[in-house]
C-alpha cells in the first residue's frame, strides 16, 4: 500500500467527531425507508420496548474491531484490497491511535454500545512482551477516555495467540512450554487491561489450541495443559479482582486440522472433564456451528439448554463452503431463531452480539462498513420482533408442551424425576402395552413459524 | 421375495457344520497366497504372537448379526438384492434359528471369536412385549448352545431402540414417556439376555436419540430423559450381577438430524454433565467420527487419550460421503494408526474389533461374504505388524518425547502439574525473552510411518 | 402392516370426491388468517395477475405421487411409520386404483393442477415386462379418466431404473447389457405412457447411473452406454410423436458414491460431448444442488443462464445433512431466488414447480400432508410477489447492470462480442494503465433483497 | 521478518552448486535405507525401467516454485513462519535471482527434472506492465541460463490473475473490461515467456473466475468473457507459434464461493459448449477434486476416460477439512491409483507430477523441504510399483473385462455401436426375460488391490 496518505491522516487529532465519515451522519430508524435508501435503519429502533426491554437491551450489539478496523481484505490467494484514508499501513503508536478514534466514531453513528478487540489488533506488538505491554497500556489509556466520552462500553478483550509465529504449534498447548509461558504472560496482562476498561467479559478463543497431525502430538498432554492454562488465568482474576464472565468460543477446525474447543459440546465436556464448568461460559459464532456440522442455531441453543450461553459471535458462513467467511448475518429466520433463544433465557447479557463479521474482501468502499452493520442490525431487530411475537402469543410453546406432557404425570413423571427403574417401566408397559404412534408434526411447526418470519 | 425356498432350507437341521457354505472350508493363513488366491489370510496368523499377545488377543474380532445375517441390500433408492438359499424370509423362529446355525458356522470358517448383536435381529419381534421376550428366549437358549459347542463368545449385545415405527421419534429421548418404558423394558430384557450369555459388553446406539428438528424439541428435557435412562441400566446391571462394560457408540446423525451422542468428545461431556463417567466406556467407529468431521482415527485416539476407549466398530466410509456406509475396512494406513492406539493401552479388552460392516448392496455372491471380513482382518493384521514395529522401534516415540521434553523441568514442569501462576509465566519471558522458534516437522512423522506401512 | 384395514378401503368405490379426506375441505385463499389456522392459503391466491400472468400460471405446481401416496416412512434405520385408511398395503390393481383415487382427491382439495409419476409407483410391477406392461396400461386408462375430470394434467413421468434390484449396478449404464435393454424397455413404454397422458415432460433421473467403486467400472464404456440410451429415447420420441421436453435430473451422489449427472454444468457438458443438447433440458432439484456443494440456487441459475432449465423439484435439505432429505421448501429467502429466475427467464413453462418432498417420517397425521403443501405453496407465493417487486421496482438490475457497463463501449465491447485480441488488450492497458478497484458491495445488495424478502 | 540478513545473501553469487543447502548432498536410492534414514529415496531409482520407461520418464516429477520458494507459512489467522538465510524479504529483482539460483540448486539435489512456475513468483511486479514486463525478462534470462545449464525444463508456467488487488473481483470473467484487457495483457506475455524458456505446458487456474454472490453476478455473461478470453490465448499462442499444451485447472470453490471450473466434468462441459474442447487438456490437482466432493482419483480417471487429462498437480488434502491444504503426497493407495491410471493411458506426457504441495506452517526447517519433496516422491515410486504390477499380471483388467463382456456380441453389441432401438431392446426382452442379478464385488476387487498396495 502507498506509503504517504492524504493530509487527513496527519491533521485529524484536531478534528471532531464527524472527521472519518463526513459524508454519513448518525445512523437514524426511519421504519418508512425506501428499498434503495440503505443507510438508515428500517426495523433497529433502540429504545423501543418489547417483552419489558428496549431492542439496545435485549440485542447489545457490538461492533469487533479487528475485522473492521484492521481487516485489508487478505485472503489466502490475495493480497490486500481494503485501504482506508485515515490508515498509513505502519505499526506506529500514533496510527493504532487514529484508528481508535475512527473506530469511536463508526460506534457512535452507528449507535451501538459496545466493542471488542485482541490486544494485539488495537496495539502494535514490541520487540519484547515488555513493550508490547507499554504499547497495550498506552492504547489502553485512550480506549478509556474514548468509552468515557462516548458512553460505549467493552463487551470483551482477548488475547491473540495465534497470529504470531512463537504459537504456531499453540498458544496454551504448544509442546514447547516456553510458548505456554509467554502466552500466559499475556492473558495476564489481558485480564489486567479487561479489568481497566470495565470489560464485562473475557473470551479464550484457542485458535491454535489444537492438532496438525496427531502423529507428532500428545493429546493427553496437550489437554491437560490446557486445562492448567485456565485455571491459572481463573486464579489471577480472582486475585485481581476482575469480575467479567469468562468465556471460550468454539470453533471445529481452521486454522488448526482439529480444534480441541470443537463445539459446543465438546468444550462442555471438556470443561466438565477439568471441573471447569462453574468459572466458564461460552460465546458462540454461528458460523463455527455451521462449521463443526450443525445447524445454524443448533450451538447456540444447546448451550443455552444447559445454562452455559455466555455470548453470541453475531455472524454466518455460507453453507456450502466448508472455511470461515466471517459474513454478515442478514437471515432473518436465523435471526429469530438465536433471538427467541435469548427471550427464552431471559437475555444475554453480560453477553451481548458481537458482529464477528467482515465487509467481502470485494467490499472495499467505506460506505460498505455501513451497509453491512445496518443490514445485520436491521436483520436481527426483525429477528426480535418476530422471536417476542411468537413468544407472546404463545402458540408455538404450547405445541411444544403437549407434546412432552405425558412426563408430568404417572411414570413419565418418575422419569423426568430420576426415580423410575427399569422394572416399573416393564410393569407399566406389560400393563399398557403398545405405544401410540404421535405425529411430530415438523411440516405444522415449520408453517406456524413461518407465520412469524 | 419368493415364499419358497430351496429344499434346503427345510433339510439343513439335520446335517452338520459344513452345510451352508458347502464349497468354502477353514480359512487358512497362507503367507505365500498368490493375489487372486483370496480366500485365505495373507497376513493374519492367529496365534503368532507380536509384543506378548496373539493376534487374536489384541485385535479380538467379532462378526456382526445385523449386517452379515440380516441385510439384505435395501437402501433408500432400492428393494433387497441379496437371497441366501438358508433364508426363507419369514419373521419365524424357525428361520431365525436356522440362520443363527448359519452364523455359527462361518464364525467358525473365519476362525473368529465374538460375535455382536440387536435383540430384534436375533429373534422377531412380537406382538407384545411378552411374546417378544419369549421369542428372544428361545433364540438365546440356541445361542447359549451353540456358543458352547463352537467357543465363539459374545462382544457384546445391544437393543434396538430406532427401528421400530414406536421408536420414530426417539427411544430414551422420546416426547412421550409410554415409548421411553417401553424402551427402557426392552433395555431390561436385554441386560438380561447379556448376562445369561457372558457378554462382555453392553451397547447403547442412540440412533434416535436426538432431533429432527428444534423447533419441537425440548433439548433440556431430552438430555435429562436420557441421562436418567442410563442410569436405570447402571443400577438394574448392578442389581443382577451383569459385569459387562456399558458402552456407547457415538454417531453424529443420521438419521436425526442431529444425535446427542454427537462424537467421543461430545458423548464423554455429557457423561461428566450427568456424572455417568464412571460406569461407561465408548465404542467407537470409525465411518461415524467421519461423518462428524474428523480424521479417521479421531475419536478412537481421543476417547483413548481420556482412558475412555471400550471398543470399536472396525469398519470405514467413503470421506466423499456425507451418510454412513459402513464399508470392509481395508485401508492399511487406518489400521495401522488403529492398532498403534490399541498397543499404546495394552489392548482393547473387554472390547474388539467388531465388523459393523455390509458387503455392498451389490456384493450378492455369497462368497462376498468372505472376501469381506478375510480382507478386513488381513488390514488389520498388516496394521497390527505395522504398528509393533513402529512401537518396537521407538522411534516415532522418540520424536515425540523429544518434542514435550521441555515439561519435564522448570517452568514446563510447574505448567504440566498445574502450580505454575501468571505471574510465575510472566516473570519466566522476561527473563528468558522470546521462544525459540521450532518445527513440527509433519512431512517428517509421515515419511517415517510412511517406511513401516 | 396389517393385512385388513377398514371398511373404507373396501367400500370408497361407490364414493364422492370429499371420500378419503373428510374433514378437510378444498383448500381456501385467507389473507387474514391467523397464526394457527394452517389449513388455508395466506399467500397463494392462484388467480391474482403479477406481472402479466397469474401466480398458478408462474407457479405451475405439482405433486409428486410416489413420497406423498407412496411414501411409508422407511429409513435406512427404520421400517414404515406412516399408514393410511385406504392402503391395504397390497401390490393389487385395486389398491392402485384407490391410492390414485385419492391422489386426485387431493390435488383437487389443493387446488393444484399438475402431477407427475415413476411408472413403478402407480401401477404394480409384474412378473414379466408383459404384466408390468399391462398394469400399466390399466392404471393409466384410469389417470387418464381423472385427469380429464379434474383437469389437472400430467406434468412429467418418469421410468424407475433404481428400484429394482436387477437395476443394482445400474440402468443405462448397467455392466450387462440384458439390463440395459430392460431398461430400454421400460423407457418405450414410459414415453408411451407420457404420450397417451399429454404428459408435457419426461424426466431421466439416474439414480443408478455412476459407480460405487472405480476398481470395477469401466467409466468411459459407461458414459458412452449413457449416450446411445438418451439417443434411443430421443429416436423412439420423435417416431411416435411425443412432443413433451426430455429432462434430466442432476444428482450428485446417493446412492451411488458417484452419479454421472453429477450436477447442472456436469449434465450440460454430458449432453455437449455427446451432441444431446437440442433434445433435453434439466429438471433442477435444489436439495441436490445441496448434496453437490453449491448454493441452494446455483443449479437453477446455472442452467437458466445457459438456456437449459427445463423445470424444478421443489424441495430442499438442511445444509448441515449429507444425504437427499426431500423436505418441502419453507425458506422465502430461497423461493425468492428461485422465483426471481423463473420470472427472468419469462416461465418455466411446459416446466413446472414439482413438490419432490415428503413429509417427514414422524410426520404421520393425515393432516401434516395437507401442512407440508400449504406451507410450501405459500412460501413460494411470498417468493414470487418479492421477486415480483424487486424485478419491477428494477433497482437491483439496475445495480448489476451499471456494474457490467464497461462492456457495452470500447474494449469491452470487443471482449464481450469476441473480437478483441491478446495484442490489443495489451495496448489498451499500455495507454490507459492500472484499472481502478471496485466495490463488488455484496452487503449492499443483501441488504437491497432484504427489503423484499 | 528482518531486514538484514546473513552475509549468505550478499555473497552467494560466486559460490558454486552447494551453497544453499551446504549439509545436503544430492539426494540417493538406497533401497536398504534404515525408517529414520529420511533423506534418501529408499523407492525412487529414476533409471529405474518398468514396462519399457523408466520411473523418471513415466512420473515426469516437477517443483512449483510459488510454495517451495515463495510460500512463507502465511495463514489467513496468521503471519509468516518460514524464513530463508537466502531471501531477504524484500522485491527487488537481486534477491529475485538469488531465489532462482536456490531453487536450481534445489532441483538438482533432488534429481527432478521439471519445474514450473506463476509469473509473479518468480519476479516482482512493477508499477506498470511495462515494468512488471521487464522485471520477468530479466528473470526469465536467467532461468534460461539455470535450465540450460541444469538440464532442469519447464512443464508449465501460468499467470496469476488472482493475487493482486485489482483482480478482486476476477480476472477474465471481472465485471471490469479494463481488468479483463489487463489479464488479457498479462497472458499475452505468459505464453511468450513459456515459448522462450520452451515451457511443455501452459496453465490457466482461474482462482477468481467465479462469484461471491449471485446477487450481483451475470452469470451468463462472464461465462462468455471467459471463453472469449481463451480463444484470444489460442489465437496468439497460435500466432508466436507456441507449442506448449494449453491446461485449465479445475477447482469448485475457495478463494471465490463458485470457481466457473468447479471440477473435470464442468471444464469439460464448458470447453464443449464454447467449442475450445480441441485446445485445451486439464490439469487435475486432487486436493481440488477432494473439495468437489469427489473420491481422491475421481477427476484423473474421469479425465483420463474422456481423453483430456493433461498433467497432474500432485498433491493431498485431509478429506475432514473444508479448504485446501496443498499437502504432500504420501498415501500408497492414492498414489497407486494415478499411477495406474498414467500407465494405462501410455503416460502423461507432456504433463507431469508436479507438487503444488507446501511444507505445512509449522516444517519450518530447511530439511523439511526435502523430507517433503522426498517423501512424496517415494510414495509415487511406490504407487508406481504397484500399478505396473496390477498391469502387468492383469488379473484386475481380467475382471473388468469379464463384467462388460456382454457389449461384444448381440444386442450389447448393438448397445455400445449406437445402433440398438428401443424397439429390439423390448424384443429381447420380451424373449430373454429377466436379467440375472450379477455380483459387484467391490470386497473382491479391495481385496485383490490390497495384495498389491
Amino acid at each position: 500500500m502507498s506509503q504517504h496518505k492524504s493530509k487527513r491522516a496527519k491533521t485529524e487529532e484536531n478534528q471532531g467527531a464527524n472527521e472519518f465519515f463526513p459524508g454519513i451522519n448518525k445512523i437514524k430508524y426511519k421504519p418508512d425507508a425506501k428499498p434503495t435508501d440503505l443507510l438508515c435503519y428500517k426495523h433497529y429502533n433502540a429504545d423501543e420496548e418489547i417483552l419489558g426491554k428496549t431492542m439496545a437491551e435485549w440485542l447489545r450489539f457490538s461492533v469487533c474491531y479487528w475485522h473492521t478496523f484492521r481487516g485489508v481484505g487478505l485472503d489466502p490467494f490475495g493480497g490486500p484490497t481494503i485501504t482506508r484514508e485515515w490508515d498509513d499501513d505502519s505499526e506506529s503508536l500514533e496510527n493504532a491511535k487514529r484508528r481508535l478514534r475512527v473506530a469511536f466514531e463508526f460506534f457512535t453513528k452507528l449507535g451501538i454500545k459496545y466493542w471488542s478487540f485482541h490486544d494485539r489488533d488495537v496495539a502494535p506488538e514490541g520487540a519484547t512482551i515488555e513493550e508490547s505491554n507499554r504499547n497495550l497500556d498506552e492504547i489502553v489509556d485512550l480506549a478509556l477516555e474514548l468509552q468515557n466520552k462516548t458512553g460505549v462500553k467493552l463487551l470483551w478483550n482477548t488475547c491473540n495467540l495465534f497470529s504470531h509465529k512463537r504459537y504456531m504449534n499453540g498458544g496454551a498447548t504448544n509442546p514447547d512450554a516456553h510458548v505456554v509461558a509467554y502466552a500466559a504472560a499475556a492473558v495476564k496482562k489481558g485480564l489486567e487491561v479487561g479489568k481497566k476498561l470495565g470489560g464485562v467479559n473475557f473470551v479464550f478463543w484457542g485458535g491454535r489450541e489444537g492438532y496438525q497431525s496427531l502423529l507428532n502430538t500428545d493429546l493427553q498432554g496437550e489437554l491437560s495443559h490446557m486445562a492448567n492454562f485456565f485455571k491459572m488465568a481463573i486464579k489471577y482474576k480472582n486475585e485481581i479482582g476482575f469480575t467479567g464472565q469468562l468465556l471460550i468460543e468454539p470453533k471445529p477446525k481452521e486454522p488448526t486440522r482439529h480444534q480441541y474447543d470443537y463445539d459446543a459440546m465438546t468444550v462442555i465436556g471438556f470443561l466438565e472433564h477439568f471441573n471447569l464448568q462453574n468459572d466458564f461460559k461460552l460465546n458462540i459464532e454461528p458460523n463455527h456451528t455451521m462449521l463443526a456440522g450443525h445447524a445454524y442455531e443448533h450451538d447456540i441453543v444447546m448451550a443455552s439448554a444447559l445454562r452455559m450461553l455466555g455470548s453470541i459471535d453475531a455472524n454466518t458462513g455460507s453453507p456450502d463452503l466448508g472455511w470461515d467467511t466471517d459474513q454478515f448475518p442478514m437471515d432473518i429466520r436465523g435471526a429469530t431463531a438465536i433471538c427467541k433463544c435469548i427471550i427464552d433465557q431471559g437475555g444475554v447479557a453480560p453477553g451481548g452480539l458481537n458482529f464477528d463479521a467482515k465487509v467481502r474482501r470485494e467490499s472495499t468502499d467505506l460506505a460498505d462498513m455501513f451497509y453491512a452493520h445496518i443490514g445485520a442490525m436491521d436483520s436481527f431487530a426483525r429477528g426480535l420482533r418476530n422471536a417476542a411475537k411468537i413468544i407472546s402469543e404463545g402458540h408455538l410453546q404450547k405445541m411444544v408442551e403437549d407434546r412432552y406432557s405425558s412426563f408430568t404425570h404417572g411414570i413419565g413423571l418418575k422419569i423426568a424425576e430420576g426415580t423410575a427403574t427399569l422394572q416399573e417401566c416393564e410393569a407399566f408397559i406389560k400393563k399398557a402395552g403398545e405405544p401410540a404412534v404421535t405425529s411430530g408434526q415438523q411440516e405444522k411447526y415449520e408453517s406456524l413459524v413461518n407465520r412469524y418470519v
